[in-house]
């Protein structure tokens, strides 16, 4: 028989290499937050190098953990487009708060398992803590609120899509969809996140329940063409049940019309999701809270700490009014379960998700907001929104016209003297990209597929300087795409 | 406007804070990892002083991130059942490798995003190279294999349940369950894992989809059993299309009959897919691999590294044989994301997941794995299978009967002498638990709902003189319910 101390080494590892490993740990991390800033902001996409790295590992042979901790490190850190980067203008993902990254560490080593509330108590309170709080901020009373932590926002707006059918249908958690009599269907807008195009397939609805709902000038669902399909589903037998709206399109950052929206389902007395993932940050900042009226009124509400709050990824947030359906969407009985959560009037975590034994998400926000305070958010979004207008009125100033409204730090621009296609803005984003000066990608805005630029302040580290550097990197890109060496 | 330099400290914070920072993070990890096995396994229930903790931070004034971290530590090691602890004996939940602790915080460093390949190529193609090489050991050829990481093994079951629907049925994309003729149906053990039931729910199948078939006196499923309810499902009109052996159920251990339950699939041209969340571990064991046979004819196969390979939580996998079937089931176009990956024809995370925007889940496996190396990951399961069969044996030495059977480290054993009900069971249990000593659970075993008691060696840190722990904490257990005190 083998003895555990045979064993652990290479699992546990001695105390003096562990010294190593930490010290090591620390110092990379630390190089890291340092000199991000300095290192190009995406790296040459060299496919057979970069697969080639990952597969010398065999693992046929064990590796010392120090040297293979930093050298993985570096590779990492030269192929990865630095989303953490001040520079880094591109899909939400920001710079981590260094509490997180604490937190990440610390939840890794005690390993909590967050299915049973009587295992993990304290963590299940955390963050039931957290899910109270922030539903409050949102407007949902604190004693209604309930909510859960989930791996993102895909998973938090498709866990809106099921409580809201579950909420409708009780019936379907026996016989399924296609014991209804009519095809259930949902709104959102034009402009919303895919995810509910994913849910719609993987709840057995299919991509076709989807309604996508036109939106005006500035890419804000209409809420007269919610209210006309709406009216023509339901004359068709069809069942609607879902309205979503959206509070900062991942496109261009546009809020809907979410007290119109908010009316329009409850006068056809729908379920009301609020997709706030990236957008509802403003709640947390006075003179932004407005833009978030109507939220108040949701049945559900979607938000990631992982974006606006600098969070680690992923860190989803389900927050609900009806306090008893995630355990209806989702709770089952099991012979193997502790029972004591039950006992104690506690939440078990797994009866609120589609997740089992789950990771203690929970922390990394707690540390962080701990530490900020909500004040200290207020301070960072408020930063992060001012560098978002001084783009925008810089880019104004330099000969680039703002085809997006939202006042959101996401800017969607072009040239303001030509008209340039996809391709040509694209040939400008590559240049940007290629200079490693700064990232930022290309879209097609709206229904008339405007091909624009687009640039969105992603971490609470942007400067004013860095937004100088993005426009002088922007003016070279233009310049060499009007007067290209022949 | 403000700028960064006032609201950077207290999301960065500062150089010095830092560093005091990392101190305090490092001995608080190394002060769990040293003196772990001398806590009490669980804590004492105290739901108000909990709750009250948790409530007393209110987020209104930032507090000082090092005695936070602290103080929050200590709680948080003070109220968790350890299941990193060497007595632990509980629900798969293990003692995280070191390389997981530090993978942890580097990835929260980094932040890498794993939606798009392009922002990530190097995680992603680690990922892959993980995925690939997993798959190799459950006997899916490598240029076929393909997969995802999980936030666990809920969701891997229920990608296996989604691809199995989109492979059968392309049409469900679009028009959903609601287009086809035939309610589809799927087959589990009656001991499988509850997330089927989740997912059957989840998927608009409905509960009523899941059929769960008898198991044998070893609680194997039976083969003949799974036959005639396939007959008798299509004799009603009903559309099989999934099939699942479980590996390792987690009340009791069992491992099914993975060959018959294949050849029943196939005969009847179904999806076959192996939840082997747990006893998958085996495959890296030459001489517990055989336990597995079959698992190489199946189409997807649940593996959560999680669990046996004692990485932190949550690392689950899905694997499978079919390389397009998971774009098929989750892909979808949009006009935000990057398309470098489709030119580089590498595979964008988002397109093979439910989730979108995803955490860097594989680096803890991949680092844990190049240290300990497959061999030092074979002497861990072995050591960890030799302490099942030590306890087994000891149990039965002392008065226990010994109620499952399996090869695996699950013990779920009685009184020899007496015939305990389950409130019996569970006293004895409460009474190991109360004495801080070791953490088991109760169980029903079977159709029979045999009461027992249920211990699990989930940590690589038990060792024989933790066994015997148990044992006299089980012996003084039951000696006090046998002569209570009046």
């Amino acid at each position: 028989m083998t003895s555990a101390t045979e064993t652990t080494p290479l699992l546990l590892l001695d105390e003096p290499t562990r010294a190593s490993l930490w010290t090591t740990l620390v110092s990379e991390i630390e190089r890291y937050l340092q000199s991000v800033d300095e290192l190009p902001v995406s790296p040459a996409l060299d496919a057979p190098a970069i697969r080639a790295f990952a597969e010398s590992f065999t693992f046929e042979h064990p590796l010392p953990p120090t040297e293979t901790l930093r050298s993985i490190a570096a590779q990492l850190t030269r192929y990865q487009v630095h989303t953490p980067h001040p520079s880094y203008y591109g899909l939400f993902n920001p710079a981590s708060t260094t509490m997180s990254i604490a937190a990440d560490a610390l939840v890794a080593a005690l390993n909590p398992q967050l299915a049973a509330w009587s295992h993990s108590p304290l963590a299940s309170e955390m963050e039931l803590h957290l899910v109270r709080s922030l539903a409050e901020k949102f407007g949902i009373p604190r004693d209604q609120a309930d909510g859960v932590f989930t791996s993102g926002g895909a998973e938090a707006n498709h866990t809106a899509l099921l409580t809201a059918l579950f909420h409708r249908w009780p019936q379907l958690a026996g016989a399924g969809l296609r014991s209804l009599d009519q095809q259930p269907v949902f709104y959102v807008s034009a402009e919303g996140h895919h995810s509910f195009l994913k849910a719609a397939k993987a709840s057995g609805l299919g991509a076709d329940s989807l309604r996508e709902i036109e939106v005006d000038s500035s890419l804000r669902m209409r809420p007269d063409a919610l209210r006309a399909a709406l009216e023509r589903d339901r004359a068709h037998g069809l069942a609607p049940f879902l309205v979503i709206a959206t509070a900062g399109t991942t496109g261009a950052g546009a809020i809907d019309p979410i007290p119109d929206i908010g009316r329009a389902a409850r006068d056809h007395n729908l379920w009301f999701h609020v997709d706030a993932a990236w957008g509802g940050a403003a709640v947390l900042v006075p003179e932004l809270r407005p833009l978030l009226n109507g939220t108040e009124q949701a049945d559900s509400v979607t938000f990631d700490a992982h974006k606006f709050l600098s969070i680690s990824m992923g860190a989803g947030i389900y927050l609900t009014r009806h306090p008893d359906v995630l355990t209806r969407t989702f709770g089952t009985l099991t012979a193997y379960m502790p029972r004591e959560g039950e006992r104690l009037q506690a939440v078990d975590p797994f009866s609120h998700s589609m997740q089992w034994s789950r990771r203690f998400t929970g922390l990394k926000l707690f540390l962080s907001l701990a530490v900020a305070g909500w004040e200290g958010y207020a301070v960072t979004i408020r930063h992060q929104t001012a560098m978002g207008d001084l783009l925008r009125t810089q880019l104004a100033d330099r000969g680039w016209k703002i085809v997006n409204d939202t006042p959101l730090p996401l800017v969607c621009f072009t040239d303001a003297a030509h008209s340039w296609d996809l391709a040509q803005c694209q040939r400008v984003a590559n240049a940007v990209i290629e200079s490693g000066q700064a990232w930022i990608s290309t879209i097609q805005v709206g229904r008339e597929k405007q091909p624009a630029l687009r640039a969105c302040i992603t971490s609470y580290r942007t400067e004013p300087r860095h937004i100088e550097t993005l426009l002088s990197a922007l003016d070279q890109a233009r310049s060499a795409a009007e007067n290209p060496v022949v």
